[in-house]
């Protein structure tokens, strides 16, 4: 039997179906998981308390919360101590940086030339120096070396980068540091390492120890979690003054009624990308090669931005020489493709990025460049109609 | 036909419902409404785009995130551009007090003896200096008056208290300010007012320039939205230093990728609150008489603190003389009645309540007090039903 179709049911499904999307921006934004999703659902609800509150409901509460706390310290390789939650990646990197700069008013620190800006801007407050990279977006360890002086207490690299997916040599840093501290002995500054890794959350290893780092933001908008959740690991010890003050929750470092929801949403969602992450980083490598290698022949000019060898599965970036990457993304838009020219903060003003600059492109280039971030739904097929539609566009204009 | 009750069946039932709750602390947490969960759902799932991004479906989200700042902006009869979007109250308290006290080094505040720890720790960094109140909770203007110097720039009076729910004149404070300012001339240091409206936002007017304010803080997890959500108001001409920076979002005064679905949540549920909130008051409003009448015939000690007029409707605060609060909560809770000593913030350290001090109560006093918190869901019976768990439980003790 036939199911009849009515012009009213075609005129329903053309209005409730989308054109055909192809989101490729997950560094700017991930779907929430529909697990972490029904995870979050009974602390929405049923489980609305007030975790400092007294009564054995709200008590639970608190009991859930350390259980997501344990959670997270657990991929950190952390005591769950160690773990404080914030309301974003922003908010870590800023808590890490002020936390501990304000304590040690003469001092310096260091930051990468590529860093993110919720890093670059809170470390513009203080007497703050760049470290260079390579043109391939790797950090120099020589200039890193020589820049470290007696008055440095604070030195902040991300993980991985989030416009070019460079994946920075985080445990060399660590060795450096851990050289100069020796140096230093007990009479010295001392010297702390934060690494933001709100962009590798998805597909490396997060263990602080292994790392080496003091002080690592998370962001759970960015690993398949609710939004403005974060989380500053600070390792055991260090003295970090708080930005937000009151009520004394997270060890007096963030006040304010947890974010219970969000909380167990971000731990859900951490215990879920790092589960799966080896699979699904080897996925997204081979289609971030296959890509690659399309790209190269189907567009010649093209040119990659950024380490091939150390980079985020999920990250394609290049360069198109002579286009417009504002004319284009709006082109890609309109045949159903959502991409970025660069992170999505500072997408609305008009200067020329940062990152870009950094790795030796010319402005004319970072204006002819696109980021293309992959994710859980980016599939192979997604990526070929994206080559036809690059290939189409740029013969056009 | 009679449906087959199996002994599975009840069982199951057994195991699912809970003991008769009776929750009185909606000052500590709101249950989310079911409207506001609704409301928020598709920007946890379809909507899930970073609105900074350039693509139509996240200017959409943009365009979404407007229209609830415009929502919030009706209820404070303000510009859209006065509203900043917080991860929750605590946050909208420190930034307006940072965002103010960080620009005048040699200045001073003021504050009222009964602020919550999201104004008093905050305030503690800088020169604050305490307003006091009256026996009933009301700020002593004249003692304001009097503490008004040159150097002062910010004063914080909160609009209704969370432990014993006193509503302060805050228009009145607002008539001292603007003489002072008439008296500074253009030449003095500018005078702003801050006003906590966290936890009057459910009852009272939160018209900006009715109230006279040029800061306001709200809190969505205390009017049935979400946790950790909040509004800063901030009148259109003020500088404020930003607590977290980075991508620039909210005018540059809480960078990082908006809450999305906590702002429509926000947005939502202050809008059903500001609605019935006339209505909602005034069941509360008796519901409180016929509770205070009740408790003094029942336990004829016991002693109502805080003004009876100017209160917020939901509050009930009182002290069983001779008895033990935490003890009763115990009690209280294991009777399915869920109350407070006292704020939730501070029910796990030992120390006497502030605000119970500064209103003139001992030490054995406050620790035989009580605060219970109606909300849209407390019925008379249940507050019957609290009389009789009272006078149970203090004839026992």
């Amino acid at each position: 039997m036939l199911r009849q179709q009515t012009p009213g049911h075609c005129l329903v499904y053309s209005m409730t179906s989308k054109p055909l999307n192809i989101y490729l921006d997950y560094a700017a934004a991930t779907p929430l998981d529909k697990t972490v999703a029904a995870a979050m659902e009974p602390y929405l609800t049923h489980h609305f308390y007030n975790p400092s509150a007294t009564y054995d409901a709200a008590r639970q509460v608190q009991k859930y919360l350390n259980i997501a706390r344990s959670h997270v310290a657990h991929w950190l390789g952390s005591r769950p101590s160690e773990v404080v939650f914030t309301a974003g990646g922003t908010e870590a990197n800023n808590l890490a940086i002020h936390g501990i700069m304000r304590q040690f008013p003469k001092s310096n620190m260091l930051i990468s030339s590529i860093e993110h800006e919720s890093v670059r801007v809170p470390a513009s407050r203080y007497d703050a120096r760049e470290v260079n990279v390579q043109p391939d977006g790797r950090l120099d360890l020589n200039d890193l070396r020589q820049k470290i002086d007696d008055k440095t207490v604070l030195i902040s690299i991300m993980y991985a980068n989030n416009e070019i997916g460079t994946v920075q040599p985080i445990r060399e840093v660590a060795k450096i540091i851990k050289e100069v501290r020796k140096l230093r002995g007990l009479s010295g500054l001392p010297l702390y390492f934060h690494s933001d890794a709100c962009q590798a959350a998805n597909y490396l290893d997060l263990h602080a120890d292994r790392l080496g780092v003091d002080l690592l933001s998370l962001n759970g908008g960015k690993i398949y979690g609710p939004k403005q959740t974060g989380v500053l690991y600070v390792k055991a010890g260090i003295k970090l003054l708080p930005l937000i003050d009151g009520g004394g929750q997270e060890r007096g470092l963030r006040s304010g009624t947890e974010n219970v929801a969000g909380i167990i949403g971000l731990a859900t969602a951490l215990t879920l990308v790092q589960t799966d992450r080896r699979e699904e980083g080897e996925r997204l490598r081979k289609l971030q090669q296959q890509f690659l290698a399309s790209l190269t022949e189907a567009l010649p000019t093209a040119i990659v931005n950024g380490s091939i060898k150390y980079r985020l599965p999920n990250n394609l970036h290049f360069t198109l020489p002579g286009t417009d990457n504002e004319r284009l993304l709006i082109q890609l838009d309109e045949a159903g493709i959502q991409a970025a020219a660069g992170s999505a903060c500072s997408a609305s003003d008009q200067t020329p990025s940062h990152v870009l600059r950094a790795i030796g492109l010319s402005d004319t280039d970072a204006q002819s460049s696109l980021r293309l971030t992959m994710g859980r739904h980016t599939t192979l097929a997604q990526l070929e109609q994206v080559i036809l539609s690059l290939q189409k566009l740029t013969a056009k204009s």
